[in-house]
This record gives structure tokens, C-alpha cells and sequence, in this order.
């Protein structure tokens, strides 16, 4: 239990350590990054993953709980070689990967201290830590996040059939496109923790000049990824990936 | 033949969502990745084959009535592991990418659909389902898509002779080079189904504010990849690919 | 012979068609990629290698005449698997490279024609065919070219000492660097063929309002890469990586 | 001995030849590259890994001083293999990376000779050698190069349990990922070597209308890789990545 809890914490604190960094650099000002443009960010969610994987191989490097629900819909036997699909490890991957993004969030604003410190709109600040939608829409938003992480998991899910030795790479790449493809209307959180973490922490730590935490969308990327997840689950067992 | 059929659905579903979602995502408004620049789209494109050829992997994941064409012009005795090469199974593959493609672009513009009511010009609506030459000319763009078509097909034949383990990355990044390098002209179409899937959603789906569906261009991303993907299988057996 | 000769016709041509390209695309007016930037010439140059690659395999895939000369500088035996070190070979490899290199520039031309007719400026048109200094200097135009192919050869002949599966992969993506991080001042020829022979084919091709082939600078961008590439070959067999 | 030495000259060498090079050419006036954007250079330094990596194989190619501390941090018994980790052999490896840095720094200047000559603020010029902190705080200057570091090196050593063949790309990579996401306020030194062998070469080299070499921010990129790879070994050793 401790290896699965250690494993996934460390995988999604590397997750969100990156993955709002890249924001941070592209959105905050004398960053060397700044105005970097939508395909950096993508490169750096993707390789983000990329790390984060590599860090929590020892649990199946879920780092998402739509992940984690998709694998469980899809009726696998095990989380990862040796971890059996019990509600006891469900829950310890939920906790530990809520743990890990709230952490590697927390390291990101270290890295960009200074540079926070010079942005004057705090709405800014909040969608380093979280996404925001363009256009706030709660049907529209929701439908996005779940079209997504069915993506997502349905194509992880589907690795195992295709020789290749790209290892994280695939899902990284994975990432890469979909936010490139779907990340335009909502910031694509598909996953629940990678968004709920860092909110969290932008609530806790002392941003200077921050402003609130937009709870009232904060459902909408936890709720979207999880349905997204799970379809993705059932469809892949459906049409026997797994 | 069930599997076959679902099978290229579901990737050509997968790349006409992702496919036609870069396309969305840098063109409609409000969305973050507006004008985010030809490499964006070409990556966007490029990794949706990567996720489409991942979940159509029991079929040979062909996706492209071209490649479909290929294989059978360069003498191919099956279109995939088990999969004989007979007339039936052809349609097969050539209805149920048509289907896929349609459906795929349903999604995508479910996605987005609060862009596209923000989008004021019917033709970057249109522009995003379907292909359109930057200076129309017919003998031209029937030149454009076949010479892409041509290196696509012939390319993914010549894949087996040489060792690697790049699966499905081998041809996501083959299409993200055919994109950057011959897609200029008409917007590198290279698959009919890619081409009139979405046209044929496009024409249907109530998107608001939608112009025409340019019919009277639409057979050239048809005839052009035909012909270039049958060359292309023609050349690969000549030189001794097959 | 015949299977050299054809194999590195067809990737020498591959590497022009979609390298030339994709300058082309990013140079021409109206053009999708117009103004799409150094990493997107960087991506279509390094691709391009990666087809070339493919379909040149039987003949190790040279697609060079630096790699040749860097091989034969190397002390290596065989060109490629059963292709021994000749003088015959390698004559035939070097004409084989030529006319390929003629011939892709050639169909690019043809895949870009209209879009060639819309450009006013001469100087542009043969800056898609071949390279040119941005500040004219024999000497220092020398070095560059020598310094970026030495690079190419030196780390193309150490690739078989590092375990991967990478295969065409690993020199598409060097390539990506060395004119990421080389290119700057020539445009990286790095390949006497792709410089002279789509030059020959700008001489010839009746292209609409073009200017001169700018014969005065052509020999340094075969005779820097050819250095650089004998330098790369020798030095790769001093450190023993033969 | 020589092996290791002449192995991390090599690659250390590769590695600010190519790394130094792309920002030259995004930022020397007149240059192709010029204005190419933070992921172009994020892209050059990773293939700048990429090449550096594969010719320094024979050493295990850690090309970074970093990554030698964090392999003996970790408790490693070898640096790589037949190579015990001994005082002498760390020596061998931190004096060939200096030497290797600094040499392929003269290299990258003289690739770029007239682009320099060209370029009237001497900032910019040491800042195509070494790196500079946007916001200039010793803190958070070294917190942020710890923390790139660490990254660095604790995904580094976990490599090894993950099964893939990607070899030198695995690296190349997370070198993308780390620039992308943690190089906004610092440019990402994350090596001693790689930051003060070409401070070293600025200062030596008769560059036209150079500046100073900011000694005082220069040990920053020192220590703060230092301590960061400490970590990294010292981390992955205790999650059991050794």
C-alpha cells in the first residue's frame, strides 16, 4: 500500500510540478517562456506525463483518477502487475494522487515565486494553478472534459494491442494531442486531480495579490474527467481492449 | 466483419474528432488555441492518426480508404493479420470509414459548439470539417493531393522493411511531415473519408449561422487521394516493398 | 547496382520533395504554413529525412553524399548490408543522390506551382529550391556547413554503439537539431545533392519569374558538407565508434 | 580513464555546440532561426542532449556534472558500465565535462562568427553562452535551478524500471519538458558545465563588442544543479529507484 501511495504521489506531483509550470511560463510575465503560444503548453502537459510516468511505474502510473475509474469500469483484474482492484487501493490512488498534484503545484509556485509576484490579474494566477473555461457554460464545459478523458483513457486502455516500445511515450503523445485537438474550449483538466490539487493549494498558499478560487466551476473539471474515465472504461471493455 | 467494421470506425472516428478539433481549436474564436500556427495543426493532426490507429488495431488500422486502395493495388493478400483481401471486405473498410469519419466530426463539433456559435464567417465553420484549396484550381489541387497521397501510402508500405519499434508513431509523424511540407496548397485532404465524413456533418448537423458545403470542390480530396494512394501501392510493388 | 541506384533515387527524392517543401510552404504567399516559422522548417526538413529513410533502406539509406564520403572516410567495409566499399558504388551512389534530389524538387514544384506564380520576389523562389547564407562569407558560409555536417556523420556512424529502437527516428530528429541549432546562418544544406540538384532543377524548370540559381555561392554547400562530412567520417574512426 | 575523458569531452562538447547554438539563432540579428520562439529552443537543447548522449556512450554519458553527483548520491557502484565510481573517476568526469563545455562553446562561435559581429548588446551576446536569471534573486534563482535539477536527475535514475526502447530520446525528452516548463525564470542551466564552460569560452574568445561575464550570478547555475542533483540521487535511492 505504501509503495502504491508513494508511487503515485510522486507521479503526479512530477504531473503538476510541469504541467502548471508550462503555464506559468507562458502566462506570467519575464518569463522566458511568456506568450510562448498553445503548442508549448501541449508539449509541456505532454511531457509532463511523460515524467510523471516514469516516476510511478511501480503502481501503473494511473496519476489520474479518471484513470483509475476507467481501468475499474473497464473490469481489469489489477491496478498494475501485483495490485489487485480492491475499494481499499481505489482509494489510496484517489488520496495519493490529490496529495501529489497539490504538491507539485505547491513546487511550481516556488520555481515562480518572483514572476507571480509581478502579474497584476489574478485570474491570471488561478489558471496556473486550475482551467477555466472560455466560455462558461456548464452543459458545454462538462461535455468537453467528458469527450476528452473518453479519449484518453479509451486509447490508454487500448495500448496493450499494439507492439511498439515507445513505453510512456505513447501516453504522453497521447496528451499532447489532446490538447491540441479538445483543449481548446475548456484547458483540458481530464483528470480530476491535476485540477482539484492545485486548486487547493493556489487556496492555501500566500500568492501574493491572488484573488478567488472559482469553486463554482471547480465540479465541472472533477465531474467531467471522472464520466469521461468511466465511459472510456466501459467502452473499452465493450468492444474487448481489454 | 463486424470487427473489421467497428474497428475502422472507431479510428476513423478518433481521427476525424482530434483531426478536425486542431483545426477548430486554432481557427474558432475564444478558444485557447486560436492562431496558434500551422505546426500546431500539424502535430494535431499527426498524433489524431497516433490515437486512431491505436484503437483500430484489429483491422490493420487503415483509417484511409487510400491506404485501403494501396494495399490492394500493391497485390497485398490481406489487409491485415486474418483479414483476406475479398470485394466484401473492402466496402467493408471503405463504409465503415466513411461512417467513423462522419461520427468523429459529430463529436468534435459537440466539443466546440459554443465556438462555432461564436464564429461569424461560414467558411472557417466549413474550413474546419473539411478541406478547401488556398487558390482553386482543379488540375492543381488534383496535383497536390495526389503527390501527398502518393508519399503517404507509399511510405507506410515501405514501413516493414525496416526494423524499429515505433508502432503507431511511425505514421503519426509521417502524416505530421506530409502535413508541413505538402500541405499548403489545399490542406493535405489524403483521405476521401477524412474529407467527405465531416463534409457530410457539416451539411447535416444544425450548426448556427453554417454557409454551404462546397459539393463542387468536394471530389477532389475524394478522386485525388484515391489516385494517389492506388499509384502509391502500384510503386511500392514495382519496387519491391510489398 | 540497380538496387542502389533505385533505393537512393527514391529516398534522395522523398527528402527534396517534402524538404523543399516545406520551405515552400512556409515561404510562398497564400500558402496554409505561410510565415510558420523555423521550428516548423525544422520539423519538414527533419521528417522528410525520416520518409527518406524509409524508402531507401536496401540501399542503408545514405541519401547523402556526406554520409557516403563519411562512411568511406570511416574505414568501414560495407556501404550498406552485402554493399561493398567500391569505387563503383560510390560513384553510383553520388549520381543516384543527384538525380533524386533533382527529381523531388521537381515534384514539389509541381505540388506548389500556383503558389509559385503569386510570388513577386526571385530571391524567394530559389531560397525554396536551395540554401543561401543570410550574411555572405566564403569562409565563415564554409565553416558552418562544415561544422553542421561533421555533426550529422559523426553522430549518424556512433548511433549503433547506443541500444534503441528508434530506427529512422534517430536521424529525423537530428536532423530537427542541427538546423534548430546550426541552421541559423546558411540554412543548413548539410547534403551537397539536396542543395545541387534542386538547383539544377531551378535552372531548368520553367518557373514564372524566377531570377538566377545563384551559381557563385552553389559550390559552398557541396564542398562544406563534403569536408565536414570526411572530417566526421575520420574522426568517428579515431574514437573508435567504427 | 582516457575513455571516460575523451567520451564526456565528446558528448559534453556535442551537447554546447548545438545547445548554445539555437540561441544564437533565436536571438543573433540576421539569423534564419531568429525570433523562433521558447519551444524551438526548448526542442535545441533536448536534440542538443540527444546527439551529446549518443556519442558519449562508451561513459555512460551523464555529459553533466549533475548527474555524476547524483549517481554517486544514490549509491550507485558504477557510473556506467566497467566503470566503478571512484574519487579519481569523478574527477575524470567533472574536469572532460568543463572541457568538453567549454569546447564546444568556441565551436557554436565560430558557426555564428558574423551573426555576433553583427549583434550590438553585449547581454545578448553572453546570454547565447550562459544563463541569466530574468528576475535576478539569489533565492529564487537557486530554488528554481534545484528544483530543475532535481527533476533531472530523479526521473534519470527511475529510467531504468520502466521498460521502453527510446535509448537516448528518453532523455532528450525530459530535457524538452524540464526547459518548457521549469526554464521560465532562470533558462534552465540545470549543469554546471553546460553554464560555466561557455561562460569560461565568452570570456577568452575575442568576441566583437562583448560585455562582461557576470561572474557574480555565475556560480548560481553552479551550485544550484549541484544541489539539486545531490537531491535527485540522494531521492531516488531512497524511493528504491538505484
Amino acid at each position: 500500500m505504501g509503495d502504491i501511495f508513494l508511487s503515485e504521489v510522486m507521479g503526479t506531483g512530477m504531473l503538476t510540478l510541469l504541467g502548471c509550470g508550462v503555464v506559468a511560463n507562458v502566462l506570467l510575465p519575464k518569463s522566458k517562456g511568456f506568450n510562448g503560444g498553445w503548442l508549448l503548453i501541449n508539449f509541456g502537459w505532454g511531457l509532463a506525463v511523460f515524467a510523471g510516468v516514469f516516476v510511478a511505474f511501480s503502481s501503473g502510473a494511473h496519476i489520474n483518477p479518471a484513470v483509475t475509474v476507467g481501468l475499474l469500469a473497464s473490469g481489469a483484474e489489477e491496478y498494475a502487475a501485483g495490485i489487485p482492484v480492491t475499494f481499499g487501493n481505489t482509494m489510496i490512488y484517489f488520496i495519493a494522487q490529490m496529495i501529489g498534484a497539490f504538491l507539485g503545484a505547491i513546487l511550481m509556485w516556488a520555481a515562480y515565486k518572483d514572476h507571480f509576484n509581478e502579474e497584476a490579474d489574478p485570474a491570471a494566477k488561478l489558471g496556473i494553478f486550475s482551467t477555466g473555461p472560455e466560455i462558461r457554460n456548464t452543459t458545454s464545459n462538462l461535455i468537453t472534459e467528458i469527450i476528452g478523458t473518453f479519449v484518453l483513457v479509451f486509447v490508454i486502455i487500448s495500448f496493450g494491442n499494439t507492439p511498439d516500445q515507445l513505453g510512456p511515450l505513447a501516453v504522453a503523445l497521447l496528451v499532447v494531442g489532446i490538447g491540441a485537438s479538445l483543449g481548446g474550449p475548456t484547458g483540458y483538466a481530464i483528470n480530476p486531480a491535476r485540477d482539484l490539487g492545485p486548486r487547493l493549494a493556489h487556496a492555501i498558499l500566500p500568492i501574493k495579490g491572488k484573488g478567488g478560487n472559482d469553486w463554482s466551476y471547480s465540479w465541472i473539471p472533477v465531474a467531467g474527467p471522472l464520466v469521461g474515465g468511466l465511459l472510456g472504461g466501459l467502452a473499452a471493455a465493450a468492444v474487448s481492449f481489454v
